[in-house]
């Protein structure tokens, strides 16, 4: 049976239940006495472990290739993490060429581990050693799902099989370490599925890894205790961490890490009140990309100990190329109100915030405590390398946004992203001169004044085409243009008549225009709406510029745009 | 001196910075002692009130125009919101008509209530009861800041001056309500920027509130507590909320209300940890639109809730139209991984959660208990009118933003959405059939075979252009194609030679297309770049396809693409 004929089968049984009680349990409150962390503070940053080249990594539509993973892994160096997971080596051939990569090209630094994912399987972890054969420190990380659901419907095993599976495993892994004397490796024991893992058997489990392991206070064990799927509101997730680090055995030889996904939305939080509880490591990944709705934000979890004073032992403070890099990785877009990240997390819309922040900065500037205390900004965009930027609704460059929308939605027009920018620039001008609000007819009649109308010194009359003979594959363009007023006719040539008026232009007009890009699109419905054309062309002193022209012809809209842009460039 | 000048100036000051301790002050903890909220279970839905046409609306790029309200408020009713924020209708003209209109034109539903927001000064207290007459029952949402931080640098008043403006608010609206016995007026009051003021001053302003308006537990006020900028851990959130409730007279007369923003990436949590503390209402937005990081996102906070076993009292069921209204009122994307709605949180790519959920399907169509247990899946996906896609890389319907990236990455084609959709469903069905994962080249060979190769029973042999006449305005289009192997010319005119060529279709093949759509765009640089020419049209029968074509010369590059479409619909 297929998983979807299976949903719809399951979904058949349950059709009628309307009523969510029926159909879903309550999860189960921990019983802790003596709860201690509602009543801490969080007063310094966990270590951190980036998981974006494994768990971030295998929930992308497209995973990263090599050139993303050596990308990533440079960013996350940058960053200063000193714990990565790179990949699940025995899984991955890309994975494991990428370790290899690292390792065999002394890629890396001296104080950064690299953490890979082994299930316990005996190949699995002989191969898995191959992938980290060289390096000077590993961590090993050895999973096997712990939960009550997984072992009864996936794995149809009881406790004792579950432990056998990990104990096994950290076997074989301590008989490998011993070989490889040149290589310190930490163990990372994960019962996956922890959240839905009875607590006592989560700590049974993992003082059985550990009775074999032996870990001490000096050569720690790493337990890391995963939200694999976020099952309930963080405070519970709190209680589950308490009650863990308070009943296991040998706390002081284990690391705990917290390993939260997002599933209800309350992953950062799960991270925050998981470390009051006791953690002491967080795995996660930048912005929260990972499966399903992501692993926890670690930039978030790191800049909201930033703003209250905590130095979170990360730079997350150029948000701008994180963000660039990681979108390049990812090919994942960050959400414009993502915190601290988002294009709209520092913009004040409303006429009363803008006034509150220029009173707060006038307030701050003469202020001698150094402390940051601006409304409505809990943090100072400078300390990402960003700007406050109050937002007289579409007439500034954060606006391009609401530039592209307007002009699309009432005049179909489909801008290119470069040009919407290059285009914002020119409102913002005109903006800034008339200090009023732009309506949308303001902002068409701008465009149409810049592109549309930009006709000279140069404008195009009349144009034909053709074939240069038979099967000659190249075109022959005649045009009729004015130059400053006068008429004259040019001629070209070339593989179609772009190409071919370019060269007329360079021979007629002695103008010298390289093209970039262009695209075209229809405005409106039939096989005779208009075209509009965009050119963006390099001129012969280097600028880079673009040409707008519309028609219901799709050659001369082209033309005309190429004569747009001509003119645009000699003003 | 400008926003970004007074940034700069403060920026200079604290250039020195480097250890955020110096500068971030650390929030303080509440004084809360015998903490109740961690102990208590959320297990009934708090009052729900909507305020995506007033805070989510005034933080959009583009404020939602007429229609756009409209959408947006038909939605929220569907959805079975009993209390909308329709606006701030003494500071906006268009918020003004909105509440006219759905006054005027009977289109709030019996159980309803608007609500409008104002600040404490009597013309606009006067407005507001001028745009909510004739309604039967609304809330008016008086607010002024409260914080102290706004208090010094805003206002540059002590408390019993904060005080005098709620409380000379509130009289005025107590008397307006007098005289406009036709409608009942409920009270809200904010003391905004609530998380920065301090607790014991909150309570003394409503206090100071209460006492005017005289609530009595028939005839409650409405306390709104906002969250205006996160500025601390949702624990202590949840402290504040508690020491408030607990600290107030007359505790059985109000409503406590949340109204938690972003700023911290922990909303949710604080929305849901606050409702332990003993708050009985939730203002927030659908997928968390608002100011800044937005506000609280209701759809998850009900979702949550409904995976516990509560019925959250909103219809959050058919999650693919919500996002589409809301995508279309607010023009912002609703992210890939936006927990429950995000395009990726059904689909999994890893193989052992493929295999643990088809395990766990089969078993659940087995159960008799009528529960809902799946491994990776917290919810049933049908219960959001969506389904469980495993992945196999890119080769799924899901994987058509995959399939997207490879054809612009690889081969440098940029296809339209809607051709996307098309064609993922033919890789679907190769996949389907061959049973394996695609490469890239294996993508690229389905969309050439299906697309750029569709060249018969028609093909395109030559084409020729001419004006018919100077200034005519019109083209005439002379082809050469063969059409099952014998070679025609036909003829047709138009304005430009798409139109001329469809035409020539007609009277000389007998095809009948209807140009819908078309994009054209440059492959690589140059002005002899390859043109890809993408044509959505309509056939006879009323099916709508795309048809595709690349040349060097962007007319053959689209009249290819008119015969790849007319062989299509030929198949």
């Amino acid at each position: 049976m297929t998983a979807t004929a299976a949903t719809k089968q399951a979904a058949t049984k349950t059709a009628a239940v309307t009523n969510p009680a029926d159909k879903y349990t309550p999860f189960p409150p921990v019983k802790l006495t003596d709860r201690q962390w509602p009543s801490r503070v969080l007063d310094k940053a966990p270590i951190w472990c980036s998981v974006d080249l494994r768990d971030g990594n295998q929930a992308l539509i497209e995973p990263m290739g090599p050139d993303r993973k050596r990308a990533m892994f440079d960013l996350l160096l940058r960053m200063g993490f000193q714990e990565i997971e790179v990949g699940f080596p025995a899984a991955s051939q890309t994975d494991f060429d990428f370790c290899r990569e690292i390792i065999d090209g002394g890629k890396i630094p001296d104080g950064v581990t690299i953490q890979v994912l082994t299930q316990a399987r005996e190949e699995l972890i002989r191969r898995t050693f191959e992938g980290i054969k060289g390096s000077k420190r590993a961590i090993v990380h050895l999973y096997n799902s712990t939960s009550e659901l997984q072992r009864r419907v996936v794995f149809g095993m009881d406790r004792q099989g579950i432990i056998d599976i990990a104990v096994a495993g950290t076997k074989l892994i301590k008989q490998l370490a011993d070989e490889t004397p040149d290589t310190e490796i930490v163990l990372q024991y994960s019962p996956e599925s922890f959240t839905g893992t009875e607590l006592d058997f989560a700590v049974e489990i993992c003082e059985a890894v550990m009775e074999i392991w032996q870990p001490t206070p000096e050569r720690k064990i790493i337990l890391n205790l995963p939200s694999t799927v976020e099952m309930s509101m963080p405070n519970v997730h709190a209680d589950q961490i308490e009650w863990f680090c308070k009943t296991m055995k040998n706390r002081e030889s284990a690391i705990i890490s917290l390993h939260p996904h997002n599933d209800r939305g309350t992953g950062v939080a799960a991270a925050e009140l998981g470390l009051l509880a006791g953690a002491d490591r967080v795995e996660g990944t930048l912005f929260g990309n990972g499966e399903r709705t992501g692993n926890v934000d670690v930039v978030t979890l790191a800049l909201n100990m930033f703003t209250q004073g905590v130095d979170p032992g990360l730079s997350v403070n150029d948000i701008a190329e994180i963000v660039r890099v990681s979108e390049y990785c990812t090919q994942l877009p960050v959400h414009p109100r993502h915190p601290y990240a988002g294009e709209l997390v520092f913009t004040a819309f409303s006429g009363s915030h803008q006034d509150a922040i220029n009173k707060g900065l006038k307030a701050l500037s003469k202020s001698n405590s150094g402390k940051w205390e601006v409304p409505y900004l809990p943090i100072d965009p400078q300390d990402l390398g960003r700007s406050y930027e109050a937002v007289i609704r579409i007439n500034s460059q954060s606006g391009k946004g609401g530039i592209a929308y307007v002009l699309e939605k009432d005049y179909g027009l489909q801008i290119p992203r470069k040009l919407q920018i290059e285009f914002s620039k020119i409102v913002q001008r005109v903006a800034d001169e008339t200090g009023k609000e732009l309506s949308p007819t303001d902002i068409y009649e701008t465009f149409k004044a810049e592109y549309l109308d930009a006709e000279s010194p140069l404008a195009l009359i009349e144009h034909a085409t053709e074939a240069r003979g038979p099967n000659s594959g190249a075109r022959v363009v005649n045009a009729v243009v004015t130059r400053d007023g006068k008429t004259q006719t040019i001629k070209g040539s070339g593989k179609g008549p772009i190409d071919a008026f370019v060269d007329a232009l360079r021979q007629g007009c002695g103008v010298d225009l390289h093209v970039l890009d262009y695209r075209e699109h229809a405005i409106g419905e039939g096989e005779d709406a208009q075209a509009c054309s965009y050119f963006e062309v390099k001129t012969s002193d280097g600028r880079t510029l673009f040409g707008v022209g519309m028609d219901a012809d799709i050659v001369t809209a082209s033309l005309r745009a190429l004569v747009s842009a001509a003119n645009r460039a000699a003003r």
